[in-house]
């Protein structure tokens, strides 16, 4: 701390230059040799957990002091089994497809070339997030398996669980013959430290934010280099006047109460109105009972007397908790449209055995993940089959929903040919 | 002119969420109602092109009297001819299958959950260019057959014909029953109106720049929006020891003088030493032939006397122009270290008969387009069977390369349950 601004400044640029030449000698590495640096990741965690435990007691005992609540506490803590599930993680990694060199869509013109794509790696990616030292463990794991170089900027609350985790990265790349700057945690603490590595649009190729809102849009504000991003996830389910009812209240009840404090749990329930009388008691019911507070419009209310009155501002809520807002909507079309004004284009789901609605929400609602027929929280890179998750996008653009490996890579175009020239 | 920025700022916000409006209309328009509105335009085109024609003399005389060059007075002008063409080119639009909707890679989950990608419009997109106004049409009846909003932010030098070819693209929606705002031209000349355009991200998804790499920059600069582009095209061509000298000759001449203008044009000729001294003067002499002026490196030079010599910004050059930078380099290696450092991640090529070397440096060369025995030329939308061309990226997400129709959507997860429900 201390330190000039400019003499920091010139510490990151060194930084992310060195990740940008790494990046070099990662991508003329085999797939066996990436596969070694994440055993040797996954061995150096187990064998390193010594240092591991006593950096993070370090984090802990200053977290105490400055008063970082309970949750922040925890996930902030490292202990043997969060170790030995971080290395396993990894391990994980190991086996998945490489994307790197996969041809797809080679097509012959008539001119006799053969003109196709091939993934490579974005380049060199900056991660940002907040106190918990997995994600350096699991976000490295995912950016060197993709060939991509990656610099690790976590919460400073964390910084000497990380810094000891990024040293175990540099030994496992530097016993594979790579360069150990293709993975760096970044040591300045300074929040000024963010603030400069997003103007390194030179050497930086993609920035992924993961944490509360107010980080994020810190960084979109900032930054000059592409980010993918999700803000949050305002989820919807419309119970749709054909759905199976018994079928309705398992996945709405799971979407809710299953793991609330995630992005994809339901936070707006639409019921449509012939079916609101039959379907909506009975799911409060079972709501109360699971302990879910109910914020209602006021048809809901006039069924569900119980449930407190919603404002415009539950429509737009990402309550995280076992709080939920319902809404009785005339159709599919209304359900629709209150989904395009307030909806977060995280994930949104109907529930009816209408084949022909059905097809039709899941070809208008232009959210990330749509969904006939099953629970919000399936939304997810390993629910999904994609392996491995680094973040979830929002944004129409590269990706759109959960982020997987392929995600992490981009298509050029590859040209074989055997002469020709272009006449015209 | 003369209006208050506040005033400005007012009209480009409203205009830009008009656009966001009416692109959920166009959102659930069929494929035939786009390529009605498709259609509309071709035939409004041809049908006014009396009032295209007088609206573009005003054009051309204020250009006359501004100093514009012949060169930018020529691409500014409009014909029978041009419309004629410009009608032509929609019409070829229509032909291309719609990328919206389709339905790829579903797997069915362990749990019985189909879960797939569907590709969806990006939303509204805005296109800034130079004094071409076909781009008005073209990237209209790209961004419309995509199912894409679009706002056209042409030069002022063409500000009565764009305005006139906007009549004629809103005519056309209003005739399918879109709304007009799907398909914008901005009416302001002020150079501002584009700094307020580039703030609106909550309105406009993508932005792609055409035109000089000075545009280019001002927009990178300036946008909260991404931005899809490519600054320049420094293309080189490595011809190897393995090369059939004859097919590297004829590559070379054609990937140099067919177009010299254009950015897929060679630029920089980099030339292995073991078959330099068979190669060079030979190759000199057929570029000499068509006018090309050679600034080589000491060792071409003493191969070749009447090059010039070389500085170190030749290396950096898109000359546009029958001007060729040559350097002899000791293998594929310094080729390919050439390449990264000077390179423009345009298109590179190797003309080579040796397979090992040829798939060596497709796969490490990770420019947009890398090529085997073919001419850089070749680098483009129609020619690599895309339908169109809306741009070129050299931008290492979402679209590297030539974007044609597909690039102009993204995909979503859709997921086809049955009442499934997570466990953990």
């Amino acid at each position: 701390m201390g330190k000039q601004q400019g003499e920091m400044g010139k510490e990151i640029l060194q930084s992310a230059q060195r990740a940008r030449e790494a990046r070099l000698k990662l991508r003329t590495a085999s797939g066996p040799v990436k596969n070694r640096v994440l055993e040797l990741i996954a061995e150096g965690l187990v064998k390193g957990q010594k240092q591991l435990l006593s950096a993070n007691a370090l984090d802990l005992k200053s977290g105490g002091k400055k008063g970082l609540s309970e949750a922040m506490l925890d996930r902030l803590r490292l202990s043997k089994e969060r170790i030995q599930e971080m290395a396993e993680g990894v391990t994980e990694v190991i086996k998945l497809p490489d994307p790197v060199g996969q041809i797809t869509g080679i097509q012959t013109r008539p001119n006799g070339l053969l003109v196709g794509r091939m993934r490579i790696p974005l380049g060199v990616i900056l991660i940002i997030y907040e106190a918990r030292p997995n994600v350096t463990v699991e976000a490295a794991a995912l950016c060197l398996k993709s060939g991509n170089a990656v610099i690790l900027r976590g919460g400073s609350e964390a910084i000497h669980s990380n810094l000891a985790l990024g040293k175990i990265l540099g030994a496992a790349l530097t016993k594979a013959g790579l360069d150990p700057n293709t993975a760096q945690v970044v040591a300045t603490i300074e929040r000024e430290a963010v603030n400069e590595l997003l103007k390194l649009d030179r050497y930086i190729d993609l920035v992924i934010p993961r944490g509360g809102e107010q980080l994020i849009r810190k960084v979109v504000e900032l930054s000059r280099i592409p980010v993918l991003k999700h803000y949050k996830g305002v989820c919807h389910i419309f119970v749709d006047r054909g759905a199976d009812l018994e079928k309705a209240q398992a996945i709405c009840l799971n979407a809710k109460v299953q793991r609330p404090g995630v992005c994809n749990a339901m936070e707006t329930l639409l019921v449509d109105e012939p079916i609101a009388k039959k379907f909506l008691p009975e799911m409060a019911r079972l709501f109360r009972k699971a302990g879910v507070e109910l914020r209602g419009d006021q048809r809901t209310r006039a069924m569900v007397p119980t449930a407190k009155p919603a404002t415009e501002d539950d429509w737009k809520a990402e309550y995280l908790d076992l709080i939920l807002a319902v809404r009785v909507v005339d159709g599919m079309e209304a359900a629709i449209r209150h989904i395009q004004q307030y909806g977060s284009d995280h994930t949104d789901a109907i529930i009816t055995e209408n084949h022909t609605r059905a097809m039709e929400f899941i070809q208008r609602v232009d959210s990330s993940s749509v969904m006939i027929n099953a629970s919000t929280r399936f939304s997810d890179g390993f629910q999904y089959g994609l392996g491995a998750e680094i973040g979830i996008s929002t944004t129409r653009l590269h990706a759109y929903g959960p982020m997987g490996l392929e995600e992490l890579t981009v298509a050029k175009f590859v040209v074989f040919g055997n002469g020709q020239t272009r006449e015209k």
